[in-house]
Order: C-alpha cells, then sequence, then structure tokens
C-alpha cells in the first residue's frame, strides 16, 4: 500500500481523489506500529490451558460471593462484567465497608497487560486474582478458608476435577486462580478501532480518525501503545508537570511499594485504554470522573502539550473508538451449600 | 382415577400388582388439591403487561449496582439468581454494613406468593422492589436519587420508552418497580414435583414420593400450599410450642408490625418452599442452617407431630423435589454513567 501510495502521489488528480483514503492508510500504518487489534481467538496462557470446562469453572468462581469472608463480595462486585468490567467508584468498598486504596481496574482485556494492578505487582490474571481475595479491606478471605468452602460442595470438587484432569488434589489455590484467569482471558472486547486497524476505513468517524492522529502525533502512544494502549509500562505519574495531591495522593508512592527503588516512586502502569468511557472515574486515585477532563491533564502533566479544544474533543472521541462489544456471559448457577461449607462472618478482624 | 382404584382395590391380585401407580394417583389426587404445578408461561401481572422490553429493562435494573446510593448493592446482591435466588445468609449485609432484621427470601417463583417479605407487607413484587431500595439498611436510596441516576442515562430512558410505549414521562418510580417486577415474573423454575403433579411417576424417587405423602398426612401442606407450597398465607410461628429466643427472636413481631394486631404478634407467613435446599440458612431470623433440623422444628412447633428419623429424611428428600430449574440469565450490559449521573455515596446518614 505503501509504495502505491507513493506512486499515486505523484498525480495531483489522483491525489485529491484518493487523499482520505490514502491518509487513513498512512495513518493505520504508523497505527499499527504502535498498536495491535484484539485477537479474535483467547490469547494462549502461560502454564495454564483454557478449556470449555476452565472457563465455566473460572466463571463460577468470578460471580461467587462465598469467595469472600462476609459471602458479599465477588470478583465480580468490583470487576463488574456489566459496567465497563469495573465498579464505577472511585475506589472499591470491601469487608467492613472499608475503601481500598486505588481505583478497580477494568478486567476486560486484562489478559493483554504486560502486568495486573497499577503497580504491576502481579505477573499474570492467575497471580493477581490470590490477591483481593486475600486483601482485608476487599474479600478478606484466606486460602485456607477458600479450599474448604471449594471442597464442601461436591459440584465445585467435580468441576475442578473436570478443569484440571489427571492432577491428584485438583482443588488449589493455583488452580483456583488459574480457572480465573482462564474465564477473563475470554472477556476480550472487539471494538470499532480494532475494526479500522483490520482495514475497515468506515469503522471510526472523521473526529475518531483525527483524534486517533493527534494522540500519535502528540506521543500519547510513548506510554499508551500495545494491543490495549496501555498496561505494558510504567512512567511517572506528573512526568512534566506534576498534578496536585487530590488526583496524586502523596501518600500511595505506587510502584515505589513494589521495587522500593527512589526512581519508582510515583511511578504507575500506564492504564489501558480499552472501553475507557464505561470506567469512570479515571487515574489510581479514581478522582476524575470526566473523560475529557482527565485527556486534558493527562496532555499537560505527562507531554507538556497544550492541546486545543478541538483536539481534546477528537482525542475523546477516538477513546471513544476503543469501547467494544463484550461477549455474552450467562449468568452461572452456583453449586448449594452444604453442613461443611463455611459460614459466612462479615466480622472486621483487626489488622 | 378415584372411582378406578376403588373398583380395582376389590381384587388383590390387581391391587399387588398395580399398587405403586395406583397409590401415586390417589396421592396425586389429594396433592392436586393442595398444590399447582408452575405455570409454563409467564403470569399475567396486575396493571402491568408483561413484554421482552419490559423484561430486559427489569433484569438491568435488577443487576444495577447504581440503584444503591452506595453503588455497592443491586437486587441481585441478597436476591442471587446464581445461589437459589437469596444470599445465603442469615440476614443480608447491607449500606454502611449493616444488617437487615429478616433472612432475604428467594426472588424465584416469587411472583406466585399471594405477598411479599415476611410478614406480607408488600401486596405484589412490584410494592416489593420500592422497599429495598430505601431501605437505610440495604440499598438506601431514595425514590428522587433513582429517577435522577436513570434519566443521566440516555440509554436507560431509551428502554423506559420502549417498556412504558405511549407514557409522556415513563421514568418514574412506579415503573422501576414494574420493570422489575416483569423481569421477577419470569424467574420461575419448574421442579421434578412438577413434572411428577403433571403425570410423570418417574419425576420423583420413592423416597420423595413417600415425604410427599408424610407431608400431606401430617398437615404441613395446611399452611405449605398453592404453587409455592407456602407464600400464601400467615401463621403464628410457634403454634403448638414456641421455638427459642435464638430461632424466634423476641423483638421481631413479624406480621403485628404491619397490622397492630395483637393476634398477629410472631405471625409470619408461611415460607415458600420452592428450592428451599438452595436456601439456607432458614426461617425468618435465618438461623438454622440445617434443611433436616428445620424440617424437625417446623413438626414439632407448628404441627405438634413426633416424626420418625425416617418420616424427617423422606420429608426432607421430598423438598429436593421442589429444587427446579433456574431459566438461562444472560448478565445485562448496563449503560455508562454521564457528567450528571449521581456519583455513588458510601456515607451511613443518621436515621
Amino acid at each position: 500500500m505503501k509504495s502505491l501510495t507513493a506512486t499515486l502521489a505523484g498525480s495531483a488528480a489522483a491525489f485529491a481523489l484518493a487523499s482520505p483514503a490514502m491518509a487513513q492508510d498512512e495513518l493505520r500504518d504508523w497505527a499499527l506500529d504502535m498498536f495491535s487489534p484484539v485477537p479474535a481467538t483467547v490469547p494462549a496462557l502461560e502454564d495454564n490451558i483454557v478449556t470449555p470446562e476452565k472457563v465455566d469453572l473460572g466463571k463460577a468462581l468470578f460471580f461467587d460471593p462465598r469467595m469472600s469472608a462476609s459471602g458479599v463480595f465477588s470478583c465480580n462486585s468490583c470487576h463488574n462484567v456489566g459496567t465497563g468490567g469495573d465498579d464505577n467508584m472511585p475506589t472499591s468498598v470491601g469487608h467492613g465497608w472499608q475503601t481500598g486504596p486505588r481505583n478497580s481496574p477494568t478486567v476486560f482485556n486484562a489478559v493483554f497487560n504486560e502486568a495486573q494492578f497499577w503497580d504491576g505487582r502481579a505477573a499474570d490474571l492467575a497471580e493477581q486474582a490470590k490477591g483481593p481475595v486475600q486483601a482485608g479491606v476487599e474479600m478478606a478471605n484466606t486460602p485456607d478458608n477458600v479450599l474448604k468452602t471449594l471442597n464442601s460442595m461436591p459440584e465445585y470438587v467435580e468441576w475442578f476435577e473436570e478443569s484440571f484432569p489427571g492432577e491428584d488434589d485438583p482443588v488449589t489455590f493455583d488452580n483456583f486462580a488459574k480457572a480465573i484467569e482462564a474465564f477473563e482471558a475470554t472477556l476480550i472486547t472487539p471494538a470499532p478501532f480494532d475494526a479500522w486497524l483490520n482495514g475497515n476505513d468506515a469503522a471510526m468517524t472523521e473526529e475518531q480518525v483525527a483524534g486517533l492522529e493527534t494522540f500519535l502525533e502528540a506521543g500519547c502512544a510513548s506510554c499508551h501503545n500495545g494491543v490495549n494502549l496501555g498496561g505494558n509500562g510504567y512512567y511517572p505519574f506528573g512526568l512534566v508537570e506534576k498534578p496536585g495531591a487530590e488526583i496524586l495522593p502523596e501518600g500511595d508512592k505506587g510502584r515505589y511499594q513494589v521495587t522500593e527503588t527512589a526512581v519508582d516512586e510515583y511511578v504507575f502502569r500506564a492504564s489501558p485504554l480499552r472501553n475507557i468511557t464505561e470506567t469512570a472515574p479515571y487515574f489510581h486515585s479514581g478522582v476524575v470522573w470526566d473523560l475529557r477532563t482527565a485527556v486534558d491533564i493527562m496532555a499537560s502533566s505527562q507531554l507538556g502539550a497544550d492541546l486545543s479544544e478541538q483536539e481534546i474533543d477528537e482525542l475523546t472521541a477516538f477513546l471513544g473508538a476503543l469501547t467494544g462489544e463484550v461477549p455474552e456471559i450467562t449468568y452461572p448457577m452456583l453449586p448449594a451449600e452444604t453442613a461443611e461449607t463455611p459460614r459466612p462472618s462479615s466480622e472486621v478482624l483487626p489488622n
């Protein structure tokens, strides 16, 4: 295409006629250097074969509130598949009505992130899944109690056996996490941007295409690139200009808490941008509700760019092209408790 | 059938051969005097036509946590369609980590109850739906704030228009409740007992059939009758012998709180028994986790009956035949918030 474009560019008449299409092709080439469309199939996971049985088990676990100590919260509470894969709160409410420290990220397409959590402290979704279940301010459970709960219900034991064939004792906390990872790997949301990347010029509006051009020209893609337009690198929040403490609370030093390296102070994983229109409020602090405002803050604090109102509008419109189609999810029917099932406890234990 | 049975009973040989089938037919006749199978179609609702649009809207509202002040709880939190239509807790945890006063009843087949709540204070599911949304210990919202929330999202406004065609201002709290009622009316769970009532002898095991006979002979059906084997009459808990304060807390006088009539002290709506195997713990106080124990308590406190261990086993087995097939429920994709959407508030206001 590039060479054809070059050839035709010599002819003014041909240029005038073909210009929009050529411009899109050139832009697409640039975009494909920075981004990849979501694949049409579930990606392979490291050391975790995705089977229909495992996905079904993972879905049951994802929706089961009995995985929390109180019986109130499931994974879906904070990563609600009906509301963009997150919970639309600044920070989540958890066990004992405590609030978590950071904004809940979307589960959609999370499988394409290089690492999980705002500070990347989990290498993959299986490792991530083990976190909230045990966090005192979230689900406040223990691996032991999760296993007791699972083992108390014969259907769960059977589902683990079917999902991890050949294993002597398949009901383990590792396998619990792997099943959830397998389900989450199916939560891929193809968007108009993917159709456009795949060659369909009509998939994005002119405004969205203009927004993409601004996105690339302004340098947003330096941090927000790859399949998820983010989620695969760590950057200081306030690279050029530090935002106020309301947006960047001083107490949360980000990746520094993982690496304890001075250079990682206030460093966070670049937020994946897919479905960002559905996942307000924004930033790790979850204090900015308006996407346009978030774009403006990013442009000035990260790039020192002074975008025009029109550019911000176009850029925001482009982000809308990242809102995808969520796969149909049938609500799982969960096993009934037995006499052996640990009882829910809403008691809040001291730290 | 009854007369045929009587005719054949004269012949000892015929009796011996035909006995089980005849006995089932006789038992079925008796059962059909007391119970009705669930219908194959969604029942008509008073002043509320059930349309696919309204059911879809109701489903969205049922699953939308933004109907609560905090954004934490949806109808599905306490009436979880994956766990028997209830939450498997003694009493539900709600706004501000407060616990409710009574055990959450199942939403499945609730449309067949004569009235809703343990004290029957709501005439139908639409009236019921308005309760928890406003209860300070549950969703802690106000009708005003619910309407502001709904009106802030154009998709919701459109869905209300489609569900209530011809209405000038379809986004009302009444219509909110009617849509939820319409969705809930679809949550009907045909069970082996229905197949048996409909003439399929093989649908229940011998033990379950024996349990049904005991159920009828012991008089359980005096209170637990109709489509839901309960849900359509009010009876004192402890008709013959009052259970201890742990099971029947003195502070909760039941229907007395609705009627303020002395005769209604400790009077509760007979619990519907469908899907009872999935909805532990039991009673309005939610303190008994074991179904067999609950059966035993009921037999002695309500009927003064001293059932044998075998009879209790059979009766409990019969209750298992009431566990039905839940219709497939696709998780709804909910509209995204806008700048006008009221923000979630986890603040607990003083009463």
